[in-house]
């Protein structure tokens, strides 16, 4: 396992509006992964502001632009602890005047990967533009990651992009709303990670929030999955917040043979896929 | 539940080459499920002839064509007792002298649909050609129900096509041959369909064999999955011949909205999903 990096993700509960509070809690939370060996942090969506706005103004006047102070402590963060962070923040995109959700990848060399959401839930398109971008894969010093955000985990489409760019690890910073399920069963979100993680052959990290605000409860959840598609550690409960940590041998997710005659990419049709299925 | 309808998945112990009992097998198979009020009912790949053959010239002693008297006699269940039939077949292809690993759909009016295996596992390729169609989709009386076969089920990409065309009930004969997981996990196979029909939003019905053939063992894990993803019934165990049962009412699965904002075919944004990810 010389090639082993441990991975978190930190199931934090931020509080709407509290900038300050929400940004030592994510910096807690990196620091103290950090001291527990971990070298790849993942922190949820929209670590910084909270989930649940009232509307565009009040999340506008939460935003920050990716050289605030957010993003500019997680690069710091970064560099002084040798580790990638992949974590979400309530972008306002300066360029175009607009806001974005939007989660980036840092390594100790600064920002390596900026990528906005582009598959919006529910009123988050009161509030958001959606990225035209495809997730963004870095190579960074342990291994090749990639970044979605929430509800485009449930896109298979769009997670075979950074598996076909040869990302090794997707982190997920996700806000899951919490939903019934039958007894005994496993939030779905979570099947549908495990389900990405096995057709890819990659290694998925996902770190989810808790705190019920405003009415909404969370699935909790976070959870590292192994190109098998099993959870190496998760899924957490939908009330702690912890963080879960796992040791990854990244190299695993370079291999996509699964048997003497199959490889999960080769075997793949992309010819057909646009087809139209016969009706009768 | 006006519209409801029972489907069955039956899974079975076929013997290789030992085709009347196999064809025997799956009669009963129909009647009994039949009996007990099913009216949609699937039965494993390659039900007429086992899976582990030697090599090209067993399969093609045991090929038959479509008119053959396997599908023939599910036709004849199909209208003796109000039936949509779908299961595998080792199909003697007539138009190319070659062997495929063929599924069909039959009602009562006939055969409806063939369905030539697109994505071949393991020694397959050495035995039959791939089909180049995409899963068919049959508009019957219990409601709009495609098929695809095994392996398949592994390409959400082609998942996608019946689901877009409108299959509110995708059948799946497989042999899954089984592979070691983790205590207490579901097998992935089963964790893949229940995350195809839950971004689908459409039911699907597995039928898996068991019996251990020349040294194969087999998954088992029959299951009928709803548009939520949740299994209605099974798992089925690994060494049980047993018909899993489950009323569907299938018209859930027109309704692709999941929040106010969301429809998860509408959300879906297929001109990014031929993009090329950034890496950095």
């Amino acid at each position: 396992m010389a090639d082993a990096v441990v991975v978190a993700c930190c199931q934090l509960a931020p509080r709407i509006g509290e900038l300050e509070a929400n940004r030592a809690l994510a910096h807690d939370a990196v620091v103290d992964a950090a001291d527990r060996g971990a070298r790849v942090v993942v922190l949820p969506e929209l670590m910084n502001s909270g989930y649940v706005f009232e509307g565009p103004d009040e999340a506008a006047g939460l935003a920050e632009a990716l050289d605030g102070p957010t993003v500019t402590d997680w690069v710091a963060l970064a560099s002084e602890h040798a580790l990638v962070v992949v974590g979400g923040v309530c972008e306002r995109d300066v360029e175009g005047g607009i806001l974005r959700n939007t989660a980036v990848i840092v390594d100790p060399s600064g920002l390596r990967a900026v990528y906005r959401k582009a598959h919006l839930w529910d009123r988050e398109g009161h509030v958001f533009c959606a990225g035209d971008g495809p997730p963004p894969v870095a190579d960074t010093v342990y291994g090749r990651i990639g970044v979605v955000v929430c509800y485009d985990l449930e896109f298979p489409e769009w997670m075979r992009l950074p598996a076909l760019a040869g990302a090794e690890l997707v982190c997920a910073p996700v806000n899951w709303p919490r939903e019934s399920r039958p007894a005994g069963e496993r939030p779905q979100e979570v099947v549908r990670v495990q389900a990405s993680a096995s057709v890819n052959r990659m290694f998925i990290a996902v770190a989810d929030r808790v705190g019920r605000e405003r009415g909404v409860d969370w699935v909790g959840g976070s959870v590292i999955v192994d190109p098998a598609g099993f959870p190496l550690v998760g899924p957490a409960g939908d009330e702690e917040t912890v963080t879960v940590l796992a040791s990854c041998e990244l190299a695993q997710a370079r291999e996509k043979r699964i048997s003497p005659h199959n490889d999960v990419f080769a075997d793949r049709r992309p010819d057909l896929y646009g087809a139209v299925a016969n009706t009768s």
